[in-house]
């Protein structure tokens, strides 16, 4: 897809051009090494996309993009920091290369790089813009904290779990197209539809995060059922817990509660999954949430063959075919 | 002093009602407990009464003053993990309290809230006014990083030294009477020499820590010599072994390299800054940092009775007298 590429090659000649640079060196450098590890760089595209909607040109979302892409990594630094990640992209994260004082330093760092970002917005649009980023950036940090409460609560429900992902996750896709609606100042309901479908088609990608670690095929590059064995609670352990007969939760829940790391574990539990056609209620889950966001764009009325352009986008993400 | 009170109580009771709310709690919490513990809040009086130079009411400067003291507390709970330290305040710090995930998101929270107390400041001074409190905050992660970094350095210059110091330190205090000028919308060169003003007392201030750790007497509640003990590379230390003949050097270096922490360290390491003078050298540096400050405040057209207040505040935290 070449405007997809296009738009990539913009977003990436524009970090490199604006060189976050700065003394002392062991705060910048790993600021520079996570900008330069191979990203998709999703949130700028749909940006991008999104402001294309409604403008030819793309010079003035290009650098408020780049804010999203800089908080986006702030956040994977501080959250690798969390995890206990070693790698991230195929790479060491930056608290295991350099080391933990570091990756919190540098990742408040890049946070205020990604406030950077936004200084050149029109008068006209800043103030709106802004506040809407802080909005979102404290949704960021809730979703985190949600995010790690749940590895020590012994049950979650459904509706727990959703809420944890649209914060951690799908926010930032929303507001990564409303961006494109706020920059070329659109009336307030045109961006707050595009939030919407961005918030609706985040949470379908998160859903399908989940469904792939264990009925993917493992050509996406994770090993298949590595949630089930770190005993992560995915939307797929969730919904099995919520369906299995007391006798099936009683087994579930007592390999969930060990280290039990192996093959019979992720076996047993795929099994069970399947029984209670958990494959299929997520499956279906993701479609309603992904259409009901497709859904919200047909109903915006911008450059057609852009709407065009960022649905494709949308189910190439889906369809994990970048 | 009456008016500093009442500009603290203003700013405590702004605190107060912004109230910063929200779920989960493990994440709101921690920054209402920090908020909540016993502060000078000397950068927002200092905005207070460098506002007060130009205008009568103070309405327009108070939540932008609270985002430097958020942001202060924001580096605090850092600071304290990276320094591994138990201790803010007379209290828990919050990664003791709690843990170092919680520290890490709380603070990142806080950072966030700093610039939300942005959002109503007036169109026209809030962009350059945000311009400035970004690059402010860069410099004092940059910083923070030279301190981490000076902890493994066998020897610092009394240069590096100060440029660490202003980073760290000083170049807030300067924005917070910048600030005063920057929302009264002065001319660039008023709100610059109020941030000269401020940095340059910063730095003295800085330099007074150093020299009450060793000099000072036990009522400061901090333990005399502690510095000493933990091999602190102070400004006192720098100029000690600048000055230190080379056999007198190499048995300070001995005592600075070893994990002893007894009486007969603090009191060698004392005699010898006494021997070479380092107690006078000291004072005189913090004076003439101290005094330049206050020179480029009677270089200020402001109301009298304001720039009278900013000096004898500048005297009381000199003199630790609150």
């Amino acid at each position: 897809m070449s405007k997809i590429n296009k738009f990539k090659d913009i977003i990436n000649s524009k970090i490199e051009s604006i060189r976050i640079e700065g003394q002392p060196e062991e705060l910048y450098n790993p600021i520079n090494y996570i900008l330069s590890l191979k990203s998709k760089r999703v949130r700028p595209i749909l940006s991008l996309l999104s402001y294309s909607l409604f403008e030819k040109k793309t010079d003035k979302i290009i650098e408020p993009s780049i804010a999203l892409e800089f908080f986006h990594n702030f956040t994977l630094i501080h959250d690798d920091i969390m995890d206990n990640a070693d790698i991230r992209r195929g790479k060491d994260t930056i608290h295991k290369k350099w080391n933990k004082n570091i990756g919190i330093l540098s990742g408040d760092l890049l946070m205020i790089f990604a406030f950077k970002m936004l200084e050149n917005i029109d008068d006209k649009t800043f103030k709106k813009t802004f506040k809407r980023f802080n909005n979102i950036a404290i949704k960021v940090c809730e979703g985190q904290q949600y995010d790690m409460n749940f590895e020590t609560k012994s049950q979650i429900s459904e509706a727990e779990y959703l809420t944890m992902i649209t914060l951690k996750t799908a926010v930032l896709i929303g507001f990564s197209l409303e961006l494109g609606g706020l920059i070329s100042n659109q009336e307030k309901k045109v961006s707050e539809k595009l939030y919407y479908a961005g918030e609706k088609i985040g949470i379908s990608f998160q859903l399908m995060d989940d469904y792939l670690d264990v009925f993917g095929n493992s050509e996406f590059g994770k090993k298949i059922g590595g949630d089930i064995s770190s005993n992560k609670k995915t939307y797929l352990i969730i919904k099995l817990l919520e369906q299995a007969n007391p006798d099936d939760k009683k087994n579930i829940l007592k390999l969930m509660n060990s280290n039990n790391q192996d093959q019979n574990k992720i076996n047993f539990i795929t099994d069970m999954m399947i029984k209670y056609k958990i494959d299929k209620i997520s499956k279906n889950k993701m479609d309603s949430f992904f259409n009901e966001g497709i859904e919200l764009l047909n109903n915006i009325s911008g450059n057609i063959e852009s709407i065009k352009d960022l649905k494709s986008y949308f189910e190439k993400i889906r369809k994990r075919n970048f």
